[in-house]
């Protein structure tokens, strides 16, 4: 019988006799994260990224009073009674091109060509659009009346100066990115991106492209973790492979750096599952076993203020562990949300969803018209099940599972954008 | 007057006489396009990426019978009846564990101590978890009975070699990589990411950062339709801002190369409108005005193989004619779906959405509880308005709008992942 340094957490060989529930988990990981520092980069880098700080406008958009419209600026009361049997005509005294006004003022019968964008001119409250007038020698002739300040966008019509253009907390969008440069935006504060190290451990692993012997496995996690880590909003600082050594295990934990440390395989109660003991040595082992399924070896703790998640190294398991706990501390870490970055939908349950009272179960379905059923081959090492799923249900620990006919939430893999 | 090379397509101050339809403008994009070549990179670049031929296992995951649990591998048929009052005795003879195997082979009354992950030894055909054993001497004893094949993954379980792993067309999620990587993968055919050069046009417009004079703007085009092709798969290879200037297009759209070209500005009716008569000099203008709204003044065509988009300079119109016609053309360049990269919602319409037959509309909504209203301030230059929405609904050409109470689908500006 192996003997850890201590034996009150050490589980090996034995099983856990307490699971740690999940929402004590997610109390946890969110009682020991808060957003990074904010940096500031080019704002054409900053699509996807969180905003750190709110954004003010500097100046009003537009600056200037602008044309709507191509056509022709002049006083709106002149046109008064003007139609297609009864054109008015004014006298074309110059033209207001985007970037290039025009610097007099309008006098009563005058008109200025205008392009759309252009600054409307002194003396000058509406445009008559180009499809309504006719040019000839000088001057115009308008067939439709239009009233003072149509198709003129007055000062400050998109963002007025010192308004709030973007709350802190937003994800840039691309027209929040517009917007920003709209105001004069060169440079933003986002929140700093986790950086996250990813250890795979395990003798029988071998990364996809190197010789693999006969009992040993292609390891999946790392890529996978690697895509994982990327969608959430962090990046992958680091990446290494190490067998089921107590030393090696260490030697790995302890490299300063990173934000986060996500530690593969090794997690559960074998003689082999080193990391929880050792973490509980290096630093903090808050929870080891948790009430669900897959992904019950799951260990979460710290070192020194970065969070620690020891994750199993059955796949499936592992890419639960992750987006239950891992993902959701990188999201909050760079200022996301908790939320599942998940598109959801609301299905009615057509085959049994089969749980227990106590446990939290991710249970990987197919949508089969509008029905959700529960795959029949779903083992924790089974990848394929979540390549051949739609998605995934969540069955609370509070529930034994889910009758035909319940209505539930499925979290949808298809990626949305 | 200006007067253009071409005249019978030159509609500059004299408004479109006749727009196309939106679903023949759909159709002139889909027919142009397919995807591109394949190119091999690194599976862990392939994130998002588009996969380009099927992918096929070379090999059987787990290759060999793999332990699913922690415990004792032993002949199921020698546990039966074993029991908590009832526990049998079995000798160990040696251990198996991930990537170190047990070489021998069992026989009758004999157990290897095994770890998850580890391959299952000859002569024996199911593992007892370690929590129903207590191992002391050389000796287990075993509380509980296993059937044969229990706990015993066996050869193919995940993947059987020759199998279809993942489709072509299929748009690689973490998981889709992580199985890729399991079979050995170490490099996917995936699609050519687009390469999009953006052009921005107009004497009024001046990059973010740099000096800008009382009557020019901004530009948010270009960053915001940056953030766009990213969103989308596609890379913005080139970035150009260059004034309202005929032989400045002509040239920005002479220069070779790129898969995609995007010009904002200068694509309506105005005098300095030149993008559509050039576009038609150097290759082909196929469709100029929209029956839509915003965007109607959105060109489209070809120079040589590479589709052109002239998009309206106003950012909303900008903004929502590639969200119509170029952000699909580069998800299907791309290899993606011609689907909206939005999540969707069905909502009930609460103030009623104005259109008008023939035409399509783009129209920004926000959700007040579960019902949609329209934005009351919305118009084509407005960028505020995309911010400040939660998404937008699209009215059809033949509907004239939606009453309170009909049930649409909200497009979500949200990102979901």
């Amino acid at each position: 019988m192996p003997s850890g340094s201590f034996p009150n957490l050490d589980v090996r060989m034995r099983g856990f006799s307490e699971r740690s529930l999940v929402a004590d988990a997610l109390q946890y990981v969110d009682d020991h994260t808060c957003p990074l520092s904010p940096e500031v980069i080019p704002i054409d880098q900053a699509h996807g990224r969180v905003l750190a700080d709110n954004a003010l406008a500097p100046i009003d958009v537009p600056s200037f009073r602008r044309s709507a419209m191509d056509g022709y600026a002049l006083k709106g009361a002149e046109t008064a009674g003007a139609g297609a049997y009864h054109p008015l005509t004014f006298a074309i005294v110059g033209e207001s091109l985007p970037g290039r006004a025009f610097e007099g003022a309008l006098d009563a019968g005058q008109a200025v060509r205008i392009m759309t964008g252009a600054p409307v001119p002194d003396g000058a409250d509406a445009v008559v659009p180009a499809e309504y007038a006719t040019e000839s020698e000088g001057q115009v002739e308008i067939t439709t009346s239009v009233a003072p300040q149509k198709h003129v966008a007055p000062v400050g019509e998109d963002v007025t100066a010192g308004s709030t253009v973007a709350l802190a907390g937003r994800r840039l969008r691309p027209q929040d990115i517009g917007l920003l440069a709209s105001v004069g935006c060169e440079t933003l504060p986002v929140v700093r991106q986790p950086q996250v190290k990813v250890i795979a451990t395990g003798n029988e692993i071998v990364s996809p492209g190197s010789p693999r012997g006969a009992h040993q496995i292609y390891d999946a996690n790392t890529t996978m973790l690697k895509a994982l880590v990327e969608r959430d909003g962090g990046i992958t600082s680091d990446c290494q492979t190490i067998v089921d050594d107590r030393q090696q295990i260490r030697d790995a934990l302890r490299v300063p750096g990173g934000d986060l440390i996500i530690m593969t395989g090794g997690s559960s109660v074998g003689a082999e599952d080193h990391a929880p003991t050792v973490l509980a040595e290096l630093g903090t082992l808050a929870i080891h076993g948790i009430a669900m399924r897959p992904s019950s070896p799951t260990g979460l703790g710290r070192i020194d203020s970065r969070p620690v998640f020891l994750l199993p190294g059955n796949p499936v398991s592992c890419l639960c562990a992750y987006d239950f706990f891992a993902g959701r501390t990188i999201r909050r870490l760079g200022g996301r949300g908790v939320d599942w970055p998940y598109a959801t939908l609301a299905a009615t349950v057509g085959r049994k969803i089969v749980s227990a009272v106590g446990r939290v179960d991710y249970v990987r379905v197919r949508l089969v018209d509008e029905s959700v059923e529960p795959l029949a081959v779903s083992g924790a090492s089974i990848l394929s099940s979540t390549t051949r799923a739609d998605g995934f249900v969540i069955v609370p620990a509070a529930c034994e599972g889910f009758a035909p006919g319940s209505e539930v939430t499925v979290y949808r893999y298809e990626p949305v954008a």
